[in-house]
């Protein structure tokens, strides 16, 4: 364990948010947590600032529950994502205040961000993009960054985008969803200055091979100040919108 | 040989574009002349109204001089793609007139076509689209195409497009050439009204794939009215908008 | 908003199609609808001359609704494609006087295109490509166009196809739906001199991979004037050969 | 070593044709002649009726030469492909009586076939597949098939195949030729019932990914009775169709 | 209709296969068969000898009988591939005497073959090849082939394949039926002289692809004499080996 | 059969672990057991030190049982891998005395090994890596590996791994199972020694492709020293392991 | 040209950087400087706060110094990425106080960024990586990051990046450069909470396949926080990162 | 640095294989030697067995040179692999007592092992795999590994492996290398117990597209105990080779 992230332990301890024997019980473990199926990285929230979040497309509810108990025990907050529905009515039974976002396919479990900073604006190309970009929407918002949706704003209709641009211009970062052929980004890179993060989707159909047109696209753009993360993976896009939002917001605060 | 081709070949003869002998040696060849190494569609011309075109990228010199001598004898324009700069040399040795299209790495021989009508715009994306726009330009050039060029007019700066709205809106038919992501002809398919040929280019770098990243965004194009050739086919986008545009204005002389 | 597009709206309130609330809601709109979950264009129509059409895989029901109550109150024609069974029945309640074509997928809401203008034909390879094939005839139809079908006309047996050569002749473009190894352009580009817009479909087995197959067979076609849509997509091909049809029959009406 | 290869050194012997020497020494090399280098296995003449073929692309000067004299000094036919041209240098100072095939890159060395049997025609869609098509045409006659070539006729000129159709109802083998979308056995599949042997090539450009698109093609064709070879693979077509056209002439004389 | 094809019709009419009004039906339809959905090609049989071959898979119930009463009323013995169970209930209601190869998934209606003719091995690689193997099988059975079998005989145990050698090496030709990396046809290459129609199979795990890792495999076979059809393609493996298997037999006959 | 097979056989008759009937039986079968539908190669065990194990993905219920009960009458362990839910409750009506393995999907009948030798180490990335890891392990052990388990082991959390180090040092063999990335062998290799044997796993989404991202990963490994089997083959790498864990064991006792 | 925009043109006059020619001529040209062969978007340095780059890899000789001469007149600093040795040449002839970073294969011509802020720390996975990395690293120093590299870092040590922990901490982005199986970014991502911009590259070997394992890879990274540019885009890398320490450090400066 | 590499060390020391000076340098560095473009893993030795080996394919003759007199310094065995001839030349001049071992292109500098141990047996399918092979071989010798080489032993004539049998049966490992269908590994595995690494190649045409055809089949082997490692790469697999060959030796001293 390294010293910033003992010196950020240590100072949830004087806070008050951790007890002695919770703040005791993280050091020694040498911050991992074992639960036999799964080994939980429980030092990662106060070494990077994010806690780890439950990716839920292949765990029983078996092992769902022991993860997210296991959490709560240790003070985290829980952030799950790909949830399925069956997993949700699970999940309300043990923990009735679970917080689910259907279209997101997400949950949280914990003490709801209070202030949230900065902005993250979130954009589709189409209706059908619409649940990878609330995936991306709803962690930016858990992450505690203000965030604005603009969707259905494809490149078909380039004044669609031209509409919103003054609206755009004021965010940290932005996420640009698409799939088809995943032109969105290069559009938006031509009239917005800041970092884009663009996710391909696996919507569209004939050649585009489950997100691969557009993936392909993305890397290509001919805009720079674009990056690009999995196809589908809105979870990563504002994972890791919410961390440049919050560096920038931290920058102001520190400056 | 059916009734329409030999119709067209007797208005030919009969306007003493033919001479009886001339008229006579098609007729009687089926429309096929034998090379050895080739057999040449003569007939076609008076079939599809366009005359057979020359791929030279894997000719000898020799078969290359064969052909050209065949088609000039049978009083046919001779067109040639893919030349490579030692073959233009032998040309010119035995076709002093011939004409050569650097850029487009073209040649023709013949009588060029007098009065030009419609409108076909070629638009690339980028500088190093030019040579595949070329192609497809000076094709239908020689196809009695009006041509326009739009070059280097790509979406990263998406009022460069914007700028040339008006002057493309009078053509029949529009050809976008782009590398990179290939977004050009979905974003030109927002305003413009008409068919649009999309030509994919091999340039690029890194998971550009030698053009299956703009192949795929343009078979994916999110605006309806795109049809793609294959990748850096300038003359397959050239000789499609020339048909185009020539039924256009058939019909409006006929009209 | 572009003052040709301006002149259309004009003309049709001018016509009497358009009260002068909605042509100013129109105007005023900026083009763009905003339903929350989708940004209809309703300027399209004027712009290009064809109204947005409603790509319904991916859509709920109350997005569906919604979209279709929403062109209807703007005086949109309502073309939808890729229905599933229980979105024509929502349809039915909520609009008993939908036209419904069952092997195209596809429906229709509004005031039936009157008189069809000049020629297309849509031809398969085979017996399986007929449900792509009726989306492209279907959407020709809904778009004015005259349509004539040629299905099973594979070329393993190349008299079949001969057989319908004098027939095709007076087609302004031909649609071309194949699966298997999409050679069905090709043969028809020997014998037809005008456009010919090709379909590759994902029907076959082993080695046919979704569709690369023949869309690979496509794009490498001997003949030119072969252009090509994506894997499957008849809403596309016959929305390509509807605009150049239109723009062949408007030149011969204005010639 | 089997009984039947047995039977067939020995009668090889009986007839003349080895010396009691060659026998003893092929009999006791259990059918493999250890170069270091290479294992030759001299037997397959006996065992298969058909000799080793030297593919020489990814050999040394010396490996070749080595190889060449030991086949020779067992009386065996040499046959080579894939020949460079520096290869054929040293093979004519060391075998001035070595048969160059300039086209095909083959060469061969030994008693060339008397009587040539039975019927093999090689089509091929264009000229540049003439080099693949002619190591398929060679290979065949130097293993005792009369050959017919039929070259450049391809599917975009469907008038060339039907002038054919009835020179080629004799073959008892068809070995099919073509680059670009690799219609031509398809094609051919419609017109001949006979077996055909289809053999893809990397001519063309774009998509056709160094011959993937006409392999796809063949693989996919809708003509039954087509089996395909690697790309460019010209020698084992020609192969194929040797032992097909052997097996039928057997029968034929046996019958 | 060639004058071949036009003589076997006339031969069956002398020999009382055909009625006179069913022989003037056959002439006078140039061949086709037009059922509105399907073109059938009734003049395959007296072409190329072997009648056109029901594809089932993607046929409505409603198509299916349609074909299958036409072939009927035309005296074509019917032969149906991939069959599903459901398909299977309806033919037999409406077709009692249909034989049925569950394994194969075919079925056959008219007058079975009588003598059968030379010899066609079927072998697999593996158990889970078996019902590709069976519809090659089946399929040379009923176009008069005598079958042999060898199941279960892939290159892991070498032993199982040389065990066989004596048994196999009397065939005309052999159809080696292999998923997993496909190595059968090459090692069976080195011990048959004869021709070997490799079929590759989708059955496996991992990097199979779906075939594609045996289709590689036996494309690139080190052993000539082997040619490839597509994944799974188990009809079209034995209908190659049956023509050539009766041109062999056809010749002996003739001999 | 050969010498040292012979040898293994008659050690175990000697042994009294075979019968005189039993092996009578063995060798004069010349090691394959005629199924019909499968042929067993019953002398794997005598002569690579194996039973022959059953892959049960393909097999009908009645195949399953007869290859089990052949088994079974020549004194064979019995192992069943991918075995299906309806397949495991038919197994168990049976053969009571089955073990099941739920997670590795495998089951077992027969005389467990009795002490088990060396260590296999079998590590996973993530949760859902352990179906896979758990075939392998099974399959070690019941091979009579000792086995260790370290799951959830990922490279994102490098202490994890390191903190491990000592545990796995020990190890004659590691089996590193990953999807995602698949960098989990390339951070073994750096700190372990001896063999690893890699197995992509195909979990994961976006551009994973089934386990191809992995699988590349894991071939281009920095750390050498790593070999990798198919996706998802854990039983591949646990056989893997086991016989290199098998030939080390066994020279420490001859050594 | 929108207000912020123009905003910025004006301020650069206000402050004397722009005499008043010159921002008549920016203005009047709406942005845009036609070259014929080029459109140089000059507006967009004051729209995003960077220049335009030039990508030298397919300009002409004649087409690069026409550039680079029209972007000196108008007052931007000029910064080229893949330079060949013979353009640099000739820049150095036309221009000699143009700065050339060799490893890199860069040039500038300009005033040199002052004051650098912030930090980018650049890291490679290999000593073959370095190229790519200068690329990213020169390209943030001309854009005024402070930067630090770390080369040769790669994961099959892992105790090598352990090593540089405390150094990378302070860095307000990381670029990750790697090429083999790319685990770069992952094993830095579970030590670093900032976000990282990943870069593949095409050195390798074997099933490297120019970069698509390594991208493969970085997108499928286990860690969130990783966004992915194209293979070998280190100028794409080096540009995200800097507009993200950009804003990081304008916030400080404005907090 | 952990204790058993710390152990290893002290050990080297104690027997006077390192000076006083040498040991505290290694301990010093932590295992890194830094030369600015490269972290040298000097510790590597000690920690498993095995030095690290210079793949000098991408560096620079500086470099190159640079690293080898490091190591040298360090007391290192220096082992390069793909080296080009001209780094050949270089290195000669500079160490004149290098080795080199030219099909291999691999060089050594350093103290030759002196008892080789155990066996590794290296097969190829043909005679063009030898290069990739002798890279194998080449580094299993310099492990200190006594090494078979079975060139050209394919499965064409599978009695060519055969005859082999008695004597690779002794081996350890074996690797088996082979391009064109890479059946090499399968039909090895039926015949040999113990471990198989299998190396597919790049030598091949057509489809063989680079090495994928061999990689796939040899991943999709029917035999187990085949592990792959990556394409031409004959290091990995000689490295793997002697670290399994090494554990069954040293536990047979040990044992």
């Amino acid at each position: 364990m390294d010293k910033q992230t003992l010196r950020n332990i240590l100072k949830e301890f004087a806070d008050g948010k951790l007890s002695i024997e919770e703040t005791i019980g993280i050091i020694s473990s040498k911050g991992i947590l074992h639960l036999g199926h799964s080994n939980l990285d429980v030092e990662r929230k106060f070494r990077t600032g994010f806690p780890e979040v439950i990716f839920c497309e292949n765990k029983s509810n078996h092992e769902l529950l022991d993860i997210v108990n296991a959490l709560i025990q240790h003070k985290h907050n829980v952030i799950m994502t790909r949830l399925k529905e069956d997993q949700v009515k699970i999940l309300k039974n043990s923990f009735p205040d679970v917080i689910y976002y259907k279209k997101a396919k997400m949950a949280f479990i914990g003490s709801y961000p209070g202030e949230k900073i900065g902005l993250v604006s979130v954009l589709t190309g189409g209706t059908s993009d619409i649940p990878v970009a609330e995936e991306a929407a709803v962690t930016a918002e858990l992450f505690s960054c203000n965030v604005k949706r603009f969707y259905d704003v494809g490149v078909a209709g380039i004044h669609r985008i031209l509409e919103f641009k003054s609206e755009i211009e004021g965010s940290n970062v932005i996420v640009a969803v698409a799939g088809m052929e995943g032109a969105l980004p290069s559009v938006v890179g031509g009239i917005f200055g800041g970092p884009i993060i663009a996710v391909p989707t696996s919507i569209g159909y004939g050649a585009n091979f489950g997100g691969i047109a557009p993936l392909l696209s993305m890397l290509n753009s001919c805009s720079p100040g674009v990056a690009v993360v999995n196809i589908d993976n809105g979870f990563g896009a504002g994972y890791m919108a919410s961390i440049i939002n919050k560096r920038i917001e931290d920058a102001r605060k520190s400056g």
